[in-house]
């Protein structure tokens, strides 16, 4: 595993919350904000392609000291002038932020800081965001000359494209209530209980069958790319084989008989 | 016409709400909170193919007894399992939805109480849903191990996508001020005045010459799959054509002229 | 330079607000509620394109008088009845629109009266808007039998498909608030300090170097219309040529090094 000077720099937590199959990765690099350099990106990535192939079955990303995450290590980026090294550096970001969307697994950010650039795109990419009162929310490169490019392809698929460029053309920050309206994050609460609402809402997504939650999470996305009669199709197609798995017929045999599921002996819980 | 024991599948009211042009189909399985059996989704594809064909004006969907629907028959389902039996299930779902979108009516959702799974897909599908402040909504399959997939379709094109996702992986009800805040649904109303809602949204686009509202509808959900560029040309096209009927001419004329249109001897209406 | 009785038909202010860089265009038929005539779009036309090659920074579009435009010259449409003559219009109309997209520079509507038509169209088609709080927008058409097909382009873009159909079947307005959390404006203040929040918001983008703001308009709208694999791509070779930028590898420099950036000596500004 890589570290910094204090530490691993991904704190990772199984069974958080006392919930099982839950895994928290917490960004660790306080001092710099958990500014997302090489190493910690390659990190991501590895625990991300790990939790993907286990049976863990929600992710938490949080953030260790103040801020959420700052984006980029501007330091490192600037030390390595060269087009060559940026295109592989925003192509090796691009990917880790693709294996959120892709991997079977729910993610959900926990934001309780500030989340700017690249740390912006990390909550816009991932499935479902938690944020506390005092997170606030930007994407500032353009105040550096940087136009956060890479950030704007989820956030434009998370809020209005004028929304979106507003905070890309300004570099404003917009606040947790504001990010909430317009569709960056699910839910806002007071940071003392940010963990207890983050915990709820994994702890939901837990209790459903494994399979349905997978097969639904990649179908999601797909469709989403497609006119409405191909999603259709492929929605009609997943739906049928994922109504064939035991955990989907012992549910909705429960359901009818007003009892609750039987999952415990199901393949794959 | 199909009909459980007490009555028809789906009541048709012509010129409903003393609106002429309005025609009101009202799920009629109380008892199962509307659940959408075969005979019923197929009650439901007669009954608009035949409006596409007739000279009503403008649809709306409601539903008998406490709820508006609560999805699929799940003991109809659940009695059948086999791979190819809910592949035929699905399709034949999607292209009851799909026959809203592309009748030339516009489909109106009259929402009164709770609208689950496909029944809260089919307020989606509908160009325009108005619904009581107390109806709630909910894509609640995933309780049951059965994602909604096909109610994603719909869902995941009228509100942003982690809204559609929190609904999707947690099954939550949302209330009916959250599902207008989020795209999917026009207005609310206390549940004592939904029906005079619905009915001055009716007559309102009664009152609007048949070429415009036909070719309007079918132009826009064809160019919201397009690129910008395409989609203009669609737009461009189709409302030079649409300029050139005579409730058209007629209209203008009369907007310069400051008189209110005659359309009683235009053809079409 | 065309012009009407009263002067030029769009009166142009270089420097506007007394911010460098900042031109704004001001539709200046107020008799007509600044009704897009043949000649009003070609003028606009012209100066977008003019504009366009300009070192110019933001663009405000406004209008005199007491609307800010009710789309197009009904008068003029109305006198020429021919299915060509309808096609060239909406084509030149769309063309018009588009280039307000394809400009380098940004576009900000000033919308302190009314938009109805391809008015509001114009307000949906600028990468900002801001609207005074008596703000109204509609797209009207369809009263007069005309659905406005081209206007509901941006418009879908801009708003939930469910908000945009409302406002294309009913022809009703809506308020600036509603336009506001719909996604069809970025800010609604008083009239009073109209002028003043659209000073800064222009100011603000000023500020910020020339090719971040270019290249990142561009890529913006292009990565809208793709998956999100091929957007990634886009943006992050865009990020990455940017970042070579001298005017990034100052600002980045500048970041790190605790002080302003010193973008006086930098090309492009």
């Amino acid at each position: 595993m890589n570290s910094d000077a204090t530490g691993p720099l991904i704190d990772v937590t199984h069974d958080a919350y006392d919930v099982r199959g839950v895994v928290r990765l917490t960004l660790n690099r306080p001092d710099a904000f958990n500014a997302l350099s090489e190493a910690l990106l390659d990190e991501l990535h590895t625990q991300l392609a790990d939790i993907a192939k286990s049976d863990a079955r929600v992710v938490v990303i949080a953030g260790a000291g103040r801020a959420f995450c700052a984006g980029h290590d501007l330091k490192e980026m600037r030390a390595a002038p060269s087009l060559d090294y940026y295109k592989a550096l925003f192509a090796r970001c691009s990917k880790v932020m693709l294996a959120i969307q892709r991997m079977p697994q729910p993610v959900i950010a926990r934001v309780h800081g500030i989340a700017t650039a690249a740390g912006c795109q990390l909550v816009a990419m991932c499935d479902l965001a938690v944020a506390a009162d005092i997170a606030r929310f930007a994407v500032s490169g353009v105040n550096l000359g940087l136009f956060c490019a890479t950030p704007s392809v989820p956030l434009s698929r998370n809020v209005s494209r004028k929304a979106a460029l507003e905070m890309l053309l300004t570099g404003d920050f917009i606040d947790a209530m504001a990010a909430k309206q317009q569709g960056l994050v699910n839910r806002v609460v007071p940071l003392d209980i940010l963990d207890i609402e983050v915990a709820a809402l994994a702890k939901s997504i837990c209790a459903k069958p494994r399979e349905a939650v997978e097969a639904g999470k990649g179908m999601f996305y797909r469709q989403l790319e497609m006119g409405i009669e191909a999603a259709y199709q492929l929605a009609g197609q997943t739906m049928a084989c994922n109504m064939m798995d035991d955990s989907a017929l012992e549910g909705v045999q429960a359901f009818i008989d007003k009892r609750p599921p039987d999952w415990k002996h199901t393949p794959g819980r």
